[in-house]
């Protein structure tokens, strides 16, 4: 047996550095996803180093770099500004990661790692175009007032975009109709629909103009697709498609499997892509050997998840149920991930074991 | 070397069973012990099944069993009552269970499972008091919509309190001036003051009062101190006294050691005690060999924690803090836990590792 990559590990069972990861951050408990929006403190959240305290008073917004203006704005600045409330799924680029084998080393999350907000702020590109983009600018780097000590290094957290990603960007300051919690990045954050979440920088402080691709932590060692130390790889972008399954019937308390009475039962979820609309869910009631479509809803938003139904007869016994998204672009869930290092972008098929019998 | 005894495990990794459980519930990220009042979503949460739907407006509370006048009230009438808002400090009896060895298989808390909200309700006891509770009458037995299967068998969450312990408990439809959020127990939920978060049962819907003690799971196999399988120990109750530590510095990402430069930092924190207020905290910068008071705040409401601050001259090099609660009962913290077989009521002083050097 090959030992496991460096930075991976073994076996399924997880190792206190994990756990303490496991312990601050959270998934979306997947019954919350009968919620069109999820409500505060359901939705995922995944903080790399601390929630920082931040005064609104003083905050406030730079933004610098190959601009012809460089400027600042206080927060009742940005509230002034023309106002988008739009509904957007958010995915963890690590949800599904302790599903991989050997799995990489950081937040352990199975698949809960989803949430969908409603976030109001002013949109990203207007506010670059006052600054006067400089012709040789190609991107935009976010920084965060979030600071540890990771890859060996002090940093910030700070993540670059290209310019031409900023189209449907918010710098979003409300969530679900509240200003931010102080979790979800108050008093300002990045919201880009359609990527994974390492994309949507919480605590946003600064907005510079750059040259050339960003070389920081968290785009070139971090949220990285490769299979080998060492190999760059490509970048984690957008969310590859995904549904999640609201569980049936109700859960045994350690084992989370499922009981349920025989007989008719409506199953539902969510399903999402951040490279186009979702045109298919299908659902398998016998792991994944075969498939039918199930009744699609409307999205949510144009950046959000779409509902989806299926009725089942239940037949007593041992059943795993399956549901696979299929996107406007062609992609569809795989049965089986493609191993990469981090542990990133791992959507194959969630797999719910229940037990149907007369309780 | 003796075997772990059943349900519980050697070793500090973590089973995919506890991991299953730990990506649905969530502590809070210590950072936040600097709110008076936890922000929603920042509050711990344990939900024991799933999460039920409610429809407000069909739900309503019944009160049944040993009394003169059973009845049924709904949200709009329970909202009519008299109203209390409190703050109270709620913490998990299972927090610091993964710091016992060996530890019992459940939800693998580290020391986050605490928050504090201010809860909205009507008081319990009046309206006991309007249904005439009969004589014979010694317990309450309160249910909630929560169902699912442990200890072999399919049931309600469900918990018997003593009629004498109703004294102060709310039955609670707003935390943070909100309605609860859908994973805090909405539409109601009870409310003990000073007691572990086990007693506030979630999801409310009976309140039945019994002639003998209530030999529920919930109370009976579930949450009691006992140092071996079959022998009953004592129930949990009221919560020890304990403080945690707002994380100095900033973290390192995987392993959380704090980093900090040397010189003045102000450490702080919060204390609490179910069984009186706190007297006395100490903080030791040598972990744990020797203490010095620190500076206690008048807490945030009879119920609640209260802050303390300590001016540390913090030398370069690794050091272990710990502080160390004293209540008006006499009860100090532990430097080593008491171990029991549930994991329950582990008070012993936090450790928090700290790396002092010019960054």
């Amino acid at each position: 047996m090959q030992p496991a990559p460096p930075g991976t590990v073994d076996g399924e069972d997880i190792t206190p550095a994990e756990l303490r990861l496991a312990a601050r951050n959270h998934g979306q408990p997947l019954e919350g996803l009968r919620h069109d929006i999820t409500p505060v403190g359901l939705h995922y959240l995944l903080i790399h180093y601390d929630i920082p305290a931040v005064d609104p008073a003083s905050f406030a917004l730079e933004v610098d770099g190959a601009v012809e203006r460089p400027f600042r704005l206080t927060l009742d600045e940005l509230r002034a500004r023309e106002r988008v409330d739009l509904p957007v799924t958010f995915e963890c680029a690590g949800n599904g990661r302790t599903l991989l084998s050997p799995r990489a080393v950081s937040q352990p999350w199975v698949l809960e790692a989803i949430g969908t907000a409603c976030w109001g702020g002013t949109p990203l590109r207007p506010l670059l175009d006052e600054a006067g983009v400089r012709p040789e600018a190609v991107e935009v780097i976010l920084t965060g007032l979030d600071r540890g000590v990771e890859g060996g290094e002090m940093q910030s957290y700070r993540r670059g975009l290209g310019l031409d990603e900023c189209a449907e960007a918010l710098l979003a300051f409300d969530m679900n109709g509240m200003p931010l919690p102080p979790q979800h990045g108050f008093p300002l954050r990045l919201v880009v629909p359609g990527w994974y979440g390492m994309t949507n920088v919480k605590w946003l402080t600064r907005i510079t103009l750059e040259d050339k691709p960003f070389e920081g932590y968290h785009n070139a060692v971090s949220y990285r697709l490769t299979d080998a130390e060492g190999v760059p790889g490509e970048p984690v972008t957008r969310m590859a498609p995904r549904s999640l399954m609201v569980p049936p019937g109700v859960p045994d308390f350690m084992s989370r499997v499922r009981h349920l009475e025989p007989g008719p039962v409506e199953l539902s979820g969510r399903a999402w892509s951040g490279w186009g609309g979702i045109e298919r869910v299908e659902v398998s009631t016998d792991g994944g050997e075969s498939f039918a479509d199930a009744q699609l809803e409307e999205p949510v938003s144009r950046a959000a998840w779409c509902g989806w139904r299926f009725e089942w007869d239940a037949p007593p016994g041992e059943h795993v149920l399956c549901s696979r998204a299929t996107d406007s672009a062609g992609n569809t869930q795989p049965l089986e991930a493609h191993w990469n290092l981090g542990g990133y972008a791992n959507n194959a098929l969630e797999r719910v074991e229940v037990t149907v019998a007369s309780i």
